[in-house]
């Protein structure tokens, strides 16, 4: 018997109680019921989004919210500058490619955050810049690049958007879409959204609405514009994924009953215990700057192969974490934080880590990481009583 | 946000598998699928009981079947020899009371496995005992009493039955009730047998039927012959708790699927882990010997109370565990294992104890618990890739 542990970077561990909201019977997406539905949770996404733009919400991965990024606001022929710091900085590279946009890439490398000042200076340089594709949080490297920072670059510059993939960072950390400048965040349901895959979100701002009016690539599914006139009616272009916005109504309430600030407190809790625990077990950290609240990419130890890791911990343990991508692979893995986590999966992710490491040979103290885990997540008795 | 931990000793943690199983139409009772599925479920669990006679299914909790194994047997003014080292022992005693049954009571220290000998002796002393009652895991001192010696005791003599309540036992660790000669074995759905309260399960050998032909106590409920009328037909008496028998019937595939010896050997390794966790964190095991796989009690340390250790796990870290009972209150803490349970519950637990007692103002080294408990349920490199 092996219980199954969700520590990939999505999916992300499911709530009961969504589990649940999504078990209720499927109403019908042109019933007045839906609408009401609808309603309340685009309500809620922008208090979610922190944003007064509209949300749109597809049925669709996060990837199809990133194509519409694309597709929505530049025509063939236009530019962007892409941010390459990993491998979805890359995938916004293919997308543009796709749609016939002129990509220049700001290459980062792995592990590294982008510097604030190199893509002012890129768009500077080049006034046809229409549009700055980026990653709030890099998942295949688990860095976070300052979204806030590369919005002072764009915000003042006419006809230019910022269009931020916030699919790991979007409810993990802060991400102020509207006091930041941020013109399109797109996210997913499977990360800290806490829901099953199958949704993407994506805010558009007035300054983005602007460009989508007349830019020329096809989109038919992914139709910001369609999508925009029957959402604000409370209805979807297409049929909607109707249980998952059932899972979502719930996920909002709950994220509400919690509220946004102690969600982003809990998170940035938790992933600092992770990676101080990861530290005191003597194992380092991959990423050299700014690492992301959502998850923890770990450097394979001297010897030690990265994949031979993220294999036994699943093989072994039930836990299913993530490996390297590319030239990372077997040089690193990765543990996720976000979404529906507490004290205890920090713990248990840290404890199998722990045990495969030392398993495959490693010199390891064993509970060395969970103690310090433990210190840092520790509630003083002085607490007692205060927390009913 | 707080995640909620099951670690008292019942209800225990249920499988999603048998969650969903128990969401599945209601049956009517009176159907053929319900024979059928009743039919199956007595089937597996005269495997689980290790038994060729009738398990009876009934919809109570444990108690009911205690209840029922006293009222069914004996006629007002007969004889008991009451194992009394706990809470549930002493539960046996205020049954036979209130049905007549006349006790004599052999009182075990709590925290002490009753001596087979002494319950030879209380029996050779005394021929008219018809019934020796006892606890197989005494839940309230996490206690296991040596009911396979006592069987040697019983099985020999004509006219007096073995009454084991295997509430705590049953599916944690070995019951050879044929072999060994237990008359009338109880349990109960919300411990090992990962289900909701609301089931009681009593298996009865013939020599146990015999005693009921000749027993005069009122049973209306839990009439036992009535009730094997009809189940040997795939029926029940009165309704049955049709969601539960859906449930256990993945539970009792859960455990076929296992192994029976394979499920005794998990339930060892984790409470061995447990006990070795709790000794290396420098607390001390409240059973003074035998102790149960079930659960563990834990003695408070030194200055520390109990009851703030219990309260605490509960208010700071959302794990429901168990306080001690009657003198015991304030004194130990038990923590449960058995059931739905692996490496990382264990380690939570554990974790969980040491910055409890910690943040209360005792003395702990954090990790020094969790640490020994990862060493004995580490999976070892050599068996990388075995467990696919």
């Amino acid at each position: 018997m092996l219980k199954r542990y969700l520590f990939a970077p999505g999916p992300t561990p499911v709530p009961p109680e969504v589990l649940l909201a999504m078990a209720k019977p499927v109403i019908h997406h042109r019933a007045p019921e839906f609408a009401q539905l609808f309603g309340e949770v685009r309500e809620d996404l922008k208090w979610l989004f922190q944003t007064r733009n509209d949300v749109l919400i597809l049925a669709a991965s996060g990837t199809g919210g990133m194509e519409g990024s694309v597709a929505n606001f530049l025509s063939p022929g236009e530019r962007a500058l892409v941010v390459n710091g990993g491998k979805f900085g890359e995938r916004w590279g293919k997308i543009c490619k796709t749609f016939g946009v002129q990509v220049t890439e700001l290459k980062v490398e792995w592990g590294q955050s982008v510097d604030p000042q190199a893509v002012a200076d890129a768009l500077k340089k080049d006034p046809s810049i229409k549009a700055v594709y980026v990653q709030a949080s890099e998942t295949s490297t688990g860095v976070a690049h300052d979204v806030k920072r590369l919005a002072e670059a764009t915000k003042a510059r006419e006809g230019t958007i910022l269009v931020v993939d916030a699919i790991t960072a979007l409810g993990v950390f802060d991400i102020k879409t509207d006091v930041w400048g941020l013109d399109v965040v797109v996210t997913g349901s499977q990360k800290a959204l806490m829901l099953p895959p199958g949704l993407a979100f994506v805010s558009v701002s007035e300054k983005a609405w602007q460009m989508a009016d007349k830019a020329k690539n096809g989109a038919f599914y992914f139709n910001f514009k369609k999508e925009r006139e029957s959402q604000i009616k409370n209805q979807t272009a297409y049929t909607p994924a109707v249980s998952m916005i059932l899972g979502l109504q719930e996920v909002l309430r709950m994220l509400k009953a919690e509220g946004l600030d102690a969600v982003f407190a809990r998170q940035a809790r938790l992933a600092h215990a992770m990676r101080e625990g990861v530290r005191a077990a003597g194992l380092s950290l991959f990423a050299k700057q700014s690492p992301s609240d959502a998850l923890t990419a770990i450097a394979a130890p001297e010897g030690v192969d990265g994949q031979a890791i993220y294999k036994n911990l699943r093989v072994h343990y039930g836990i299913t974490a993530a490996g390297g991508q590319d030239h990372l692979k077997g040089k690193i893995f990765r543990v996720s934080h976000m979404g529906y986590m507490d004290t205890f999966d920090v713990i248990t992710a840290l404890a199998a880590i722990e045990m495969v490491v030392k398993g495959l040979g490693y010199p390891m103290k064993l509970g060395s990481g969970v103690a310090k885990a433990q210190e840092l997540l520790m509630v003083g008795a002085e607490a007692s009583g205060s927390r009913r």
